[in-house]
């Protein structure tokens, strides 16, 4: 099942999407909704990121670029870092480069939506607690990462979380691709086995530290492939199951102060 | 004026606190509220984190031992890092010593409460923002930053961001004293001149990265004297014109998992 939100007439909604159409539903998306009835043409809605999230959570570099690189001995401490519910925005929307700097970094990732309250979770159960995968672009401007390894005003800024199309259901992440295409040339494409920390060791560890929540986005890394991009260029993430998140890169209107 | 979030009878209010009573209020803090005519005596009721954060943004570092300590030139980037609000607990609760350690940190810190969503705001004007202060305890557990750098995971855990007792809107944030108290004994305690980075600055600083959103809490640093403490250890951190945020630390009960 694919569940977008999306803009119709000034109203924000949320809906399931099929085909061409998309029904609107009414409720909350974790626990008890229902149809409201309404049904409109895919065509005449503007789709936005499927969720707010709640916390945004993001694993650093893990992915091989083949299975042969996948390490046998896994980091002790994976590198995890937070981005704020401001830097989200959906998609067709412009990712914004910050002043002072020409480029950013596009990053194509699967993102997993938790559904339920989740703490001390094993690993054979924690794909229980998802509510389903919809597709991120963790923008990065490396320019803003501290030299001692602090990576978050550099992955802070609004617009640095493009997520969407919709929130997909049922599908099988250790079964798909992530994909993304630079101005219509691809440049990253990957299977999900190629991830140094697997989906269920991330979630597992998470919840050994901290209680996850309905509306928690973890982002889980992103292929090989990533670049430097700057205004005008157009990047499309996809997922084949999920589908395409396309975003354009502009500069900064207005002049950042510095410190 | 002295804002908390309190339970009585198994409901969570807000009220405004006055020597001896609080009066309860409803409607929403940073915009309107009105008094509901209910007045508890303070000794009846059992004080929770006085709001729950939208985001948590910290900064690493940010007090000297003594004025004449204060670099001529500040960092271009300052060492942010976010903690999520799953770890946020209130006053007298319990402080969990994750598995697998015996010590964590405390860190007695200033907290900014944002009342009105900021963006591109100068240092000048920045204040007009803030709706309030709080105490913060910045618990932290160092074993768990990452080699490179990253502190995500060691601030992360549940229960290692203590807020309270109230927020305080009146407060002067430049002529106050964080300090905290060891089992009794003083360990920090320094006026928040001695901040690195300004309180100003640091806030106009994030508004030029994010956009700021009420109920966004900063936590300005903490000062010199922070130590290693382990179960069985109180800590109370204060500002006097705010009140006294006290916790106990204890040991984890149940076995994290490691990957």
């Amino acid at each position: 099942m694919k569940f977008a939100r999306f803009v119709i007439g000034g109203n924000v909604c949320t809906g399931v999407v099929t085909d061409d159409i998309i029904r609107e539903i009414s409720g909350d998306l974790f626990t008890d909704w229902e149809y409201t009835g309404k049904v409109f043409p895919k065509q005449d809605v503007t789709f936005l990121a499927p969720l707010v999230p709640n916390e945004i959570i993001g694993i650093g570099a893990n992915y091989v670029a083949k299975k042969e690189d996948l390490p046998e001995v896994l980091p002790e401490i994976p590198v995890f870092f937070f981005k704020p519910s401001s830097s989200v925005i959906g998609p067709d929307e412009e990712i914004v480069i910050p002043n002072g700097i020409e480029q950013v970094k596009f990053e194509s990732e699967l993102a997993v939506i938790i559904g339920k309250e989740a703490k001390h979770v094993s690993e054979e159960e924690v794909l229980d607690y998802v509510f389903g995968y919809t597709i991120a672009n963790d923008v990065t401007a490396p320019q803003f990462f501290h030299q001692d390894g602090h990576w978050t005003i550099g992955k802070a800024f609004d617009t640095f979380t493009p997520l969407g199309p919709v929130i997909e259901t049922e599908l099988d992440p250790f079964a798909v691709r992530v994909t993304a295409k630079l101005n219509g040339v691809e440049k990253q494409n990957s299977p999900t086995e190629l991830m140094i920390i697997s989906i269920r060791k991330m979630i597992s560890y998470l919840t050994n530290v901290m209680t996850l929540k309905p509306g928690d986005v973890i982002l889980t890394g992103s292929p090989v492939g990533a670049e430097l991009v700057g205004p005008g260029d157009v990047i499309e993430c996809e997922i084949k199951e999920i589908g395409t998140l396309r975003n354009t890169f502009v500069l900064a209107k207005e002049r950042a102060k510095v410190l």
